[in-house]
């Protein structure tokens, strides 16, 4: 994986006008018959692979989120650590944001950036913004990643902390700015806004320049998607990566899932390449 | 472990006039020769397995940081998982704290939950506050489990979003408010102040109560013992979890090393008790 870089990777894609990402979030119990088997990575993997092969040449990145691995213990870790290497080895060139919103002070953060790039393989990772700069400097001093700040998240109550206000502006926006002025000294990062808050998103797309901004919360959470490209794409109608899971993963639960999740992901990137 | 409560196990410690936590954060280029094995489970295991025995009897709690397990992938976390099954087994009933830091929205925040309570089964959790109680509300739900929030961390930068001000207090304080006034519903909710901040830790405990605090960044990272316990401890004279982790296990990184952890853990028990 030497030379790989975030950044470079996510600008290809973005020079074919790819936008959409895929969450690879796989549940047990929503698995189609076809991809089961006894062990929990071997049913992972057929359903990972399934989507990924389904979906790769037009997606700019994929997302697996840490938590539906961990939650099946080692064998869940293995088949999150196959599907980063699954998807590098693809020769298409895919960058991998592991979504595991990490931070910790000094020395156990040195061990979580050593977790997620070194032992997983990600190219970005999803961190919180609470503990300070000082909490995610392992991670913003690999210059080759993307270290994405948790800015305003897409749940019902991210306001409860992420709308406080400091001197009269919310948190969220102070943090953008934080990150914008003075976390993002190697260039390397990138901030998480959820799309069922566009009016939030325009908001930090004024703060972060050019910045890349992460938008989940497409479909099943209910963020529109003509609103989320109009308030965050940048000046140079790009700096958006669009993250779709449930709604594309589990569009079918039938022997037609891949089938299925392609559609959902086709209809996504042409509306996504109308819209930008 | 049906029946085991969080609560109940830490209150009889404090009737024992317990307050020590000491954090079980192994690093491989630190284990003394005898340790060592080929794999880092066996390795983790005799390390931890020594600390524990030497230092069982004066403890009110285990704490250890996924992290440093995490980093050495499934083996690991097998010996987390090993590690937290040894300490339920004594028959001390003494309460394991996972340090986790962990949040994220809805689904994925029941995912994280049935990683940390079920698969590896720890009696308590540290969590982030900044996406707001929403996404640690599958946490909450456990009434039985401790779920600690963070409030004012340790480390050096962690003014730099904690201590904005919000009508005039810091966000630290809110938070504070927040987890008292509205997360508690459950009556299952403490909070994270570092020892290193004295000051802070005097406001915390003046907005939750008696609510149990949980104190690290004492030895290693500066903070003061006599400071710590004057401003953390609640009018009972009890909630306090007061954590150590290098300070104790690697008192001497010799053959001594489990005798030189237990000399250290007494003196700081000693100490705890001389001043609550």
């Amino acid at each position: 994986m030497t030379g790989r870089n975030f950044f470079s990777l996510l600008e290809s894609k973005w020079d074919e006008k790819k936008f959409l990402c895929v969450g690879l979030d796989p549940v047990l119990g929503a698995m189609p018959e076809e991809v089961r088997r006894e062990s929990v990575r071997e049913t992972y993997m057929r359903f990972n692979r399934a989507i990924i092969d389904a979906t790769k040449d037009i997606v700019c990145a994929y997302k697996p989120n840490i938590a539906f691995y961990e939650a099946h213990g080692d064998e869940g870790m293995e088949a999150l650590r196959e599907t980063i290497s699954y998807i590098q080895g693809l020769a298409l060139d895919i960058p991998v944001i592991l979504d595991a919103k990490r931070a910790d002070i000094g020395n156990t953060s040195a061990l979580y950036a050593e977790a997620v790039f070194d032992y997983l393989g990600a190219d970005a990772v999803t961190v919180q913004p609470y503990l300070g700069s000082d909490a995610i400097a392992p991670f913003l001093e690999r210059k080759e990643k993307g270290v994405i700040v948790l800015c305003r998240t897409s749940n019902p109550g991210s306001g409860e902390i992420q709308d406080v206000l400091v001197e009269g502006v919310p948190l969220y926006q102070h943090v953008a700015r934080l990150v914008t002025e003075k976390w993002n000294r190697n260039d390397n990062c990138m901030v998480v806004v959820g799309a069922t808050y566009p009016e939030e998103l325009r908001m930090v797309r004024e703060i972060v320049g050019t910045m890349p901004i992460l938008v989940p919360g497409i479909g099943t959470q209910g963020g529109d998607i003509e609103q989320t490209v109009n308030a965050g794409k940048n000046a140079r109608s790009r700096g958006l990566i669009i993250s779709v899971s449930r709604g594309v993963i589990f569009a079918s639960e039938g022997a037609d899932f891949a089938a299925a999740a392609r559609l959902k992901a086709q209809d996504l990137h042409d509306t996504i390449s109308k819209l930008i």
